[in-house]
């Protein structure tokens, strides 16, 4: 090794960010199965866009205004600034803008993807996180936007969840803006305040975001959050409105009419959704969990969405004179899978190899020989790679969960035997080496 | 919307980072599907580290020492660097040192993940790339070096190459190391110098690779690079040890003996292999293909290797006195899958949706009865979902690429009859709504 080092790296994440364990991403792998599935029925295509793009490009649609970086992980690259990706949204309308003569229209497409932002950390709060997106670029028809919340609606039966687990929250960006007029508020920087309040009620309650609507308020940390500097009046007519229930609003009227007739229910209105991305230009959706979730430590934990999404009409046309308007949702897919292992039982099957062990290392041969035997029927199987005796060969079989290990001995080796040892019952079993493989199915 | 842009942001993507389209992505899914069961077989661990590292938990390892950031993404949080990693392997280090009490030893996982290089951008080269990697911790044993490069073969195979499309390449970093005993070079940054050269030989040739041996080369952008100022006599003495045939190292040796057991022989030792990274302290590997490879203008191009590895036993003893001896290797999926679609027909069914003309809106519930009827079957179909007249829905299967469109007017509606027309043969054909997927299942 060419390097000699001195220091003592780190070795912790840093805030944030996280290790996954297999049965997560197994959990993981069956969703995106199911969501790759569902997208294929309902005629969505394939794409991936990359991690970077131009900071001018996504632009800056984030609410956490707040701080300084706007919530991107960004460099400077030669001449121009490059930020990772805080949602799947921006760069799709950056790859409309510059696609639209090769895409069908509407173009529909779906993508699964990690994006970033750069938030101040906190217990819970991550800033790396897997995103499932679907889109209609290209279509007024609130067809799309009904079809949508269907479709994440059968993605999450799929993932074995009921009609009783979640509910769509439908509302409308037009809604607010009809508030605003009522308000009397033209200023932009007091519309987003507002927003950014309003979309906090379900984490901090309403009382807390009235101090968010009025002049601020400081957090358990001591920060200082400016507010909307709303009256007390104009705040008890943001309350009276956001706590309708029923919509007067010909776009939700409208979705409403197309969920009927695909007779889907499972779906409310609710003025308070407000969705904190500021690109939402009309009809907006939201998907919550009926059920608690907990901690690592056993507590209920306030989730929050699991997903949701809105139609953005202008965001392509910021590329130019192109009228692309569309309408997208997304699900994050660790907290959906964070959410589904504790509600449902998962029969994962155990992945883990039967272990071979290894007597001597002149046999090697021999055991690689019955090592292929059971590979080549798909058996998962390992020769003990490592250089402990058979206690620790023992050990390191019981710490990998392995259903099973083989011994196979010299004495063994010559009469054409083979021991297979099951390790949850102890069971040992002497058998001729052909019936191995029946005998490890058996067990499986 | 609150935003009122007026400048037009960029629709390009920044240099070395690209969009995939659909084809590609359903191979990759493919060549990733192969690789899980392999993994799975062979008794590999799932597992994910996040994107992002603290600095100095994963270390300086990369060759493009030239540059003043060091080929890695980086932003200062808070106090400590964080940055993007640039593999999979120094992660895996820092995840082993952290949870060695609870790991099995050896500890053989595998992770798929996205790593990036802020290099040099050129064409070809990017800067983001998804990588394949499977590595045993905690082990002398050189069987497990030999098996990391078995299994890169089944996993090749499996997709679709045969032993005449590929080779595995194996040297040691010992056999560079008594080179250097030879050449009396004692100093660290020299020998680094002489390892980046030599691991260039088959991207630029053996006498461009003696320019960076000796006083230095000028790329052909006018990029002078410092060269490790060896004398004559002593790169005729590298170039002699770099063509052996007959590999001496015991290591080496050892590892070909296993292979032989395994009744492998897709290999060959080739000591100008040299793995660019800086962490490795054994034997190395790498896997090239035989066939050419060519850009999109049809010009064979230097491909290089589509993966690689070896053993870094001192990776994670950096972390405090761990002592975990260690092996990888690493598979570019992107670069395979590009040469994969080169060689290989691949036959993907298609995923475009059936397209449900809209005639009338006011019938919008019954299109909706006939799709539900096809996508509870498990059929791709839509009801078209823009704002045009039919001529132009037409012209929208055509270009999604749609097998079919179905044709469900007022008077079909009326009599219980329905139009499918087949889009590849031009044939229209009248059948009764019950009949629809079986006529559909015989056209797909």
């Amino acid at each position: 090794m060419v390097k000699d080092k001195k220091t003592k790296p780190s070795k912790e994440l840093p805030l944030g960010f996280v290790d996954r364990q297999e049965k997560e991403l197994l959990i993981r792998d069956f969703v995106i199965s199911n969501i790759k599935e569902v997208m294929i029925k309902y005629g969505f295509q394939y794409l991936e866009t990359p991690s970077f793009e131009y900071t001018d490009s996504i632009g800056k649609f984030l609410p956490d205004k707040e701080r300084p970086d706007e919530g991107v992980f960004s460099f400077k690259d030669e001449k121009k600034w490059l930020s990772l990706r805080y949602d799947l949204t921006a760069p799709l309308a950056r790859y409309v803008a510059k696609n639209y003569l090769d895409l069908p229209k509407p173009f529909k497409r779906y993508q699964l993807g990690t994006v970033w932002r750069n938030e101040k950390p906190g217990p819970g709060r991550y800033r790396e996180f897997l995103q499932f997106d679907a889109d209609y670029v290209g279509t007024n028809n609130l067809q799309a936007d009904a079809e949508l919340c269907i479709l994440i609606c059968e993605i999450l039966e799929k993932c074995g969840l009921t009609k009783n687990d979640y509910i769509v929250k439908i509302s409308s960006r037009n809604f607010t803006e009809k508030l605003f007029d009522q308000l009397k508020i033209e200023s932009v920087t007091q519309k987003s305040t507002i927003l950014r309040a309003l979309d906090k009620i379900e984490r901090l309650g309403w009382k807390e975001v009235t101090k968010l609507l009025g002049k601020g308020r400081m957090d358990k940390s001591g920060d200082f959050t400016k507010g909307a500097s709303l009256t007390e009046k104009q705040i008890k007519l943001v309350e009276e409105k956001i706590k309708e229930t029923v919509p007067k609003n010909k776009d939700i009227l409208e979705i409403i009419k197309i969920f009927k007739t695909y007779n889907f229910t499972n779906f409310k209105f609710d003025p308070s959704v407000i969705r904190g991305l500021e690109y939402y230009t009309g009809p907006i959706f939201e998907v919550n969990l009926n059920f608690d979730v907990k901690n690592s430590k056993g507590q209920i934990i306030q989730f929050g969405s699991i997903g949701g999404g809105g139609r953005y009409d202008n965001l392509v046309r910021n590329f130019g004179n192109l009228d692309f308007p569309a309408t997208g949702i997304s699900i994050g897919i660790d907290r959906l899978v964070y959410a589904l292992m504790q509600k449902k039982e998962f029969n994962i099957k155990s992945n883990k190899p039967i272990v071979i062990c290894v007597f001597d290392k002149n046999s090697i041969a021999e055991y690689i020989k019955l090592q292929n035997q059971l590979r080549t029927v798909g058996i998962s199987v390992e020769i003990y790679s490592g250089d402990g005796n058979l206690k620790t060969q023992m050990k390191y079989a019981d710490k990998l969960g392995s259903p099973a290990v083989i011994f196979y001995g010299d004495d063994e080796i010559k009469s054409g035997k083979v021991t297979l040892k099951n390790l949850k019952s102890g069971q040992e079993i002497s058998t001729q080496v052909e019936n191995l493989t029946n005998e490890i199915k058996k067990l499986l």
